[in-house]
């Protein structure tokens, strides 16, 4: 493999949080030897956004420097129903979903890592002829309280909502496949740390070398918050189109700006920070610095062509009807139009709300509103337009 | 099956502590259908005491009335190693060594219960075979909760002592032996309620019908707590011989006499309670009611020959000594002889204790003590005598 000690300095520094063994990680890195990484994908979750990128930009390095990349496909527990249906979280998939999903997961994932050096596996590889002796054992090596500790448990506890046996069990699995492949490296965000780390414990207890761990800062989304599948449009998402992209970074929160300069772009380590600096001493105007990382953004995950398109036609949207390019981002209590609106400052009161619906003067998503009981898709965002002049992107509540 | 309605009623009360659902089981027993009945047997243990002959007892009953039941001998996780070496408590067991146990076993257990409509099973024909899917799928039908309630998890988590997930797994499958086998009831001491309910939950679930549950009253030993292997001395053993057993019913606490004239023997039942409560009533006083009870259970489990045999022993060794027949029991704090003597009033100091060895006047299970730092096993019971005339058995603790 190649060696590149300034690039293992940055690979280890970048978006990073957390490394837990930073000197053995990084003389590995530097030692020559190949690497195995890997990198775990629940088909019940195809789709990726802005925040997995971060995780999948390291592994692109690891690939790129001549280590493996080795993807694991969840197949063997997305298969499986839930006897007691309890679980709704968790949809059952058919070997044909898995296969689509995995699909459609792997065209993401390229966009990002090359293929050269990448090597996919299935769980079902080990689990298809894993025995009860084999489980037993493996459950022998963790205990209750480990996994009462995690939060996610620790909250089921506190609220008597029930924690089947089964959810013990998958984190095990998990760690396992660090045990089937043999691997060096994990990544993962913040979130992952409690199953990475179970991964290596594993290693150890059986004899392997303990994978080095590695985690990346979550990526907050448009609403501040982390980026999940169950809120869409407060997400960036690799399927959005270039022009939606666009808009979606132009409203991403000032105060996050520096993080999505040094996480989410690979712009050289150096420019990211010049800009964060400008933003910083004020030379560098907010409106003008999201543009460039929409720029950015949109070019990296689709191509500088569609970059330009979308810059130009947020431009025309918004500049030609004098509207901000840098949208206000509103949090409101109510996703009811009438609530929004006087909420987000947009009208003074209800009775004007309902005046400017009245008169054609109110869109949302550039679509506009003729019924005054309309509301928005709870738990996302809009762009609410008042006239041509006044305008917030508005992110309302999940509904109860 | 033969249809016995008198029999069911005494059936359902003798030695019983609880009937989940005693209307459907009196119903079920008196349909005429043969019925299914498990007896769980752990190869680690091999030994049967007369708690569990109370048990045995009314699996023999319902073998005489024509029900089949099955023994299944739980040699699938007897050989499991424990690679995390926590649980030192249950040792690994070989093939052979599963095999040499299980005929020890078998030939305690027909001793109470006929050959005929007994099958043996074993767990290892079920669970060899047994997929990662079906441990998920059964692990899906309990919660975490369910198992923490029970008292044994209960106390671990309070002391902070480790709890295995594999601890969490053992009660599911021996739940699932109910199913494994299609069991229609299962019998248990107390103690044993939680695992043979999961079972019957369990059956439920995958839509058997559900076994009918029957708990009996655990026989204390003759230090009134639960019989175990951990304290042979204060259990009664099958193993036991003839005389032994005799010694061991005739010092039983003079409290517990009822509950052995009911449960431990096979006395009609009206005949144990006239005992009993002549015993109440003074007319029958409490150390002839042990040489009874002593009789009968040693021809019960030996057979007449060797209790006449037993009693003439007991008789020439402590009537023609003349020493109390029914032994005082007491429990001392320490194992060493000095202080036993003391304790149990047999020396009125240490003093006249060294005293008394050092003239060869103190015997422990007749064997004459020359050592004045020997010690008594400890959690064991042992006679000690001083000169003809004083004798106690005492109980002493385990070791620290």
């Amino acid at each position: 493999v190649s060696k590149d000690i300034t690039g293992v300095a940055e690979f280890l520094e970048r978006g990073v949080s957390e490394v837990i063994e930073r000197p053995a990680l990084e003389a590995l890195l530097n030692s020559g030897e190949r690497l195995r990484a890997k990198q775990g994908f629940d088909p019940t979750r195809p789709n990726l956004h802005l925040g997995h990128v971060v995780n999948l930009r390291k592994l692109r390095q690891m690939a790129l420097w001549g280590h493996e990349v080795v993807v694991i496909i969840g197949d063997y527990t997305a298969q499986m129903g839930d006897p007691s249906e309890r679980d709704e979280s968790r949809p059952v998939l058919s070997r044909d979903e898995v296969a689509r999903n995995a699909e459609t997961y792997l065209e993401q994932f390229h966009r990002i890592v090359p293929r050269a050096n990448v090597r996919i596996a299935r769980q079902s590889e080990w689990y298809e002829s894993f025995t009860l002796r084999q489980t037993i054992e493996l459950a022998s090596r963790f205990t209750a309280q480990q996994m009462l500790a995690r939060e996610e448990f620790r909250n089921r506890m506190k609220n008597a909502a029930p924690i089947p046996i089964k959810d013990m069990l998958y984190p095990l699995l998990q760690a396992y496949d660090s045990v089937a492949i043999r691997s060096d490296v994990e990544f993962g965000g913040t979130d992952q740390k409690f199953n990475i780390l179970l991964g290596r414990d594993l290693q150890d207890d059986v004899g392997q070398r303990p994978q080095q761990v590695y985690l990346v800062h979550l990526l907050p989304g448009l609403d501040g918050e982390k980026m999940s599948k169950t809120k869409p449009q407060t997400g960036i998402w690799l399927t959005d189109d270039p022009r939606t992209m666009f808009g979606k970074v132009m409203s991403v929160p000032d105060e996050l700006m520096p993080v999505y300069f040094e996480s989410a772009t690979e712009l050289a380590l150096s420019e990211a920070r010049r800009h964060v600096a400008a933003l910083r001493d004020g030379s560098l105007h907010p409106r003008d610095a999201k543009h460039l990382l929409a720029r950015q953004i949109v070019a990296e995950l689709h191509d500088s062509a569609a970059a330009e398109d979308a810059a130009s036609a947020f431009r025309k949207q918004f500049v030609e009807r004098e509207v901000p390019e840098d949208l206000r981002s509103v949090r409101v209590e109510s996703c009811r139009i009438l609530d929004v609106l006087v909420e987000a400052g947009l009208a003074r009161s209800r009775t004007e709300a309902r005046r400017l619906i009245d008169q054609r003067g109110v869109r949302v998503d550039g679509v506009t509103v003729t019924d005054e009981s309309f509301s928005l898709n709870s738990n996302g965002a809009a762009v609410v337009q008042v006239g041509s002049r006044k305008v917030a992107r508005v992110v309302c509540p999940p509904s109860a």
